[in-house]
């Protein structure tokens, strides 16, 4: 049974640091896929696979480390934050169930205020009222109005008040996500913010896309960001064929996309069938892939 | 070291014949991914991958049941062929190269001449002639033409005479191809062999595309049977992309289409560069490809 985590920690300029956190979570059942930072944001993710059991551990030991080298009263970063391990979302791959990712989201709750001190919001998924569902409300104040909000807002887990430099981690459970940019061939800011406005369900869209309108006209273009929230009803490619489509109304067109991270084997089965217009395609009519599922046949 | 073989056995009616041929190849190191037969052409395709010594060793067991259960004298059926293992074509996978392929083409036939007494012509990139090279030449006459040519063309490996009942085999090595069947919205067959010719390399279209219209007006479209010889060089997109092209001169739309077998990965990478305008995706950016490739994570 398989688990995915992407902690986010509140460091992404010390490349030594995070190198450090990624090493941590290097221990027996769990795949390090990942540690990507962003300086800007001041940010970087660790994408880490394995067993629920193993995977709490390895991100326990991730946090250690990240306690002893960020303290937030000295962090700036456009990304708001409110803890050194500012948020740990559990995904469930496989056979595992959105139960088994919450089951895990306390486990670590609890370790993180029993042996680290730190105080715990559990979020989405595993929120135990239904105003901590949305992280942006459980993150809102953010570090630096946690001593103040905290009185009247108690944790699930661990103290009152935040820890004093790695202030207060929010812990969850979610279905994976895809986060995905689309650049558009214009350095027109209002074009890209009507293109998100159209296709982003809070605002008439569809209902499993965030969008946000990008200013990356430094590279002459600008972008459409996405949060492909629930890629199974709404599907990569008919998101990008939407954005293709409000563009084109003002004669723009895609000039190239890029993904972050990774995505889930169901996106691009959706995009091999939809643009090929093969239903029937499967994952397993690809070679490689076969070979790799088949556990006895030794790769070379 | 893996390389894949995909032979071709003239039995596609029954079933139990199919599936001993197809069980006889499952030894150690060796991975049966499919058998599949064809009652109108009367002929099955087992594909297999493994290490080059013991997939030699599979097809040999698999043909060493098929020589027992097939008698060229009493097989009707629309596919033309020469032998009860009609033809067998070595494909090198990642680090095996062409001449590894070519190398097990040589081995698997000197035994089918040794122990089977089956006479073998080396076909494709294990052609020992030039008039080899193309596997509708040399089995050009097919069974029934055996015995005459044979005289004036001896077989690379084994007699200058046929099996009395398992005839001749062609054995070689080639790089992978892709068949897909694209199906147009019409049952106007003029139309379809208009399109195919439009495609096809050999009447001025794209150089690795073969293509041959087929009537399945009883399914009410017709289909564009596509192999895709070279397509890391003429890719798949491009080609489904120009049928699209040449049958809207006509009005007429792609209802589906269907891969016939597996499809190497480059094709799924070709296909989503393409579509998603995303020329810097790589397949580790799937999450469960990643895990699968790591073979440090056990897989449940």
């Amino acid at each position: 049974m398989l688990i995915e985590s992407v902690p986010n920690f509140s460091e992404g300029r010390r490349s030594e640091v995070m190198a450090a956190i990624a090493d941590a979570a290097r221990i027996d059942g769990v795949k390090v896929l990942g540690m990507e930072g962003d300086p800007d944001h001041n940010r970087s993710v660790l994408t880490v696979v394995g067993e629920p059991q193993a995977l709490v551990e390895a991100i326990f030991r991730a946090a250690q480390v990240a306690v002893t080298h960020i303290n937030l009263h000295n962090h700036h970063g456009t990304h708001p934050r409110m803890g050194a391990i500012d948020v740990v979302p559990f995904i469930p791959l496989q056979d595992a169930t959105m139960e088994d990712a919450v089951d895990a989201a306390r486990k670590l709750g609890r370790r993180f205020a029993q042996d680290l001190n730190i105080p715990v919001y559990l979020y989405e998924q595993a929120a135990t009222k239904p105003e901590r569902k949305n992280l942006a409300d459980v993150r809102r104040g953010q570090f630096e109005g946690l001593s103040h909000r905290m009185v009247s807002d108690p944790p699930d887990f661990g103290p009152a008040h935040p820890h004093p430099t790695a202030g207060a981690s929010a812990i969850g459970a979610r279905l994976p996500l895809i986060a995905f940019n689309v650049f558009l061939n214009t350095t027109d800011m209002t074009l890209a913010k009507n293109v998100a406005r159209a296709v982003r369900g809070s605002s008439g869209g569809l209902v499993g896309i965030k969008a946000l309108a990008m200013n990356t006209v430094s590279h002459g273009q600008v972008q459409v960001s996405l949060n492909l929230v629930d890629y199974p009803k709404t599907p990569l490619p008919r998101a990008l064929e939407m954005i293709r489509q409000e563009a084109m109304r003002y004669g723009v067109t895609v000039s190239h996309t890029e993904l972050v991270g990774f995505m889930p084997a169901q996106a691009i089965l959706d995009t091999v069938r939809y643009y090929l217009q093969q239903p029937e395609f499967r994952l397993d009519q690809i070679l490689e892939w076969a070979i790799m599922a088949d556990s006895s046949l030794e790769q070379p």
